[in-house]
């Protein structure tokens, strides 16, 4: 047996999410899917760095299994992008040791999320951003966005429903980038974990405090009232993107 | 009766192209339907500059249309808009004279063509682009498009089929650039009129071109020979962008 890290890249758009589930479409039913035409009908099973949900994306998700076998990464790279649909694509493999686990060895993770500024939706985006159509001070957005680095507990930001009791995290960046040429805004949070839905509930409540609708500094009330509630949206999954996973 | 010039920019990728077509999803046929409700069963004829195929994009078709009524072109665009599905949007609305034909009257239109040039197709523009794994010289294409300039007799790049049998055209302008950012070579065609394919084919070539499978001044040669056969390939239509169209 040999394990595999791979990185890989998809649109989520036509995707059921990364995990699988019976008789959905999901990536991680994709790439076992691969593995088990290459093993030719052994069940291998992929290990993610973590879940995304329908129509979220990822530029670089993680992903380790055990292979019977010990082809060359190179290898490994090529045989399974031959078997992928135009939609995922293998962007690099390694051979890692039996310590690696691409979920428990989880330092850092960094997401992106893409907001449309136009005043319709653009035809192009509508599955690759999220949609906002009111003004926006980015200047306030930056000041919020400070108020989010370093550690809090997020409860008011995690959507109900999770199992996880210890909702304490740490945002080591959090930053905002209006891209003129497509009239956008782009969000990047990195952190030692994210709660459920926690960054489209982030950038919901980043567009409001841009928009007026609440306080500059609504971050550190929030984080004292612990109340989902008090959030309120949750911006789209099509804006959203796993940018990278870092490990030790 | 009222005509109105709209300018529409439109995801062709889950379209069967422009052009009404019974029991199809066309672009012709979303905006019909919507006029439709607009004069609650009256049928308005929709006359675009010419027809897009399949998975062909627009970023600025131009139609024209004979309203029962005459409100405001801003409340036509708000109304319209209102009944668009998600990958149609209506850019810009003005009254004009009954002169004004969306297709006759056109003077230049300019296409683009993206090419994504990465080693594997990227997920995230399989609809939006095409995708050319090979090296390619630029500076090769830059010199083939100013033979491309001018005007010339297209018949080794109009699709077989067609019934026009004048094949000369202009092309005002040919041009490329790299977009390093995103690896793409983004190419733009304005020019009198073009040939159907005539676009995706000239793209085929200026590739091979590039990749120094053809000589740099084959289109000269293409010009004399007047055999589709000689010119090969064509460009997927995930590629091409219907840019402009220009009236007197």
């Amino acid at each position: 047996m040999t394990r595999y890290k791979l990185t890989i890249a998809y649109d989520g758009t036509k995707f059921h999410g990364f995990q699988r589930q019976p008789d959905m479409r999901t990536v991680q039913g994709v790439v076992e899917n691969a593995l088990s035409k290459m093993t030719k009908g052994t069940h291998v099973e992929v290990y993610g760095s973590g879940r995304t949900d329908a129509g979220v994306h990822a530029f670089g998700q993680v992903i380790h299994f055990d292979y019977p076998g010990d082809m060359p990464a190179e290898n490994m790279l090529r045989a399974i992008n031959s078997l992928m649909p135009l939609d995922v694509v293998v962007e690099n493999s390694a051979i890692v040791d039996e310590n690696f686990h691409a979920r428990f060895g989880v330092k850092r993770k960094t997401y992106q999320y893409r907001v449309d500024l136009g005043h319709y939706t653009n035809p192009f985006k509508r599955f690759y951003t999220g949609h906002y159509q009111y003004p926006i001070d980015v200047d306030k957005i930056k000041v919020a966005l400070k108020d989010l680095e370093g550690e809090h507990d997020f409860t008011s930001f995690a959507a109900s429903g999770g199992v996880i009791e210890n909702k304490v995290r740490t945002i080591y960046s959090a930053k905002v980038e209006y891209i003129e040429s497509e009239n956008e805004l782009v969000f990047e949070f990195t952190g030692n974990g994210f709660l459920y839905n926690m960054v489209r509930i982030l950038v919901a409540t980043l567009l409001e405090i841009g928009n007026g609708r609440r306080d500059v500094h609504d971050f550190l009330r929030l984080f004292e009232v612990k109340d989902r509630q008090e959030a309120r949206g949750t911006a789209p999954a099509s804006g959203l993107y796993l940018k990278q996973v870092f490990y030790e």
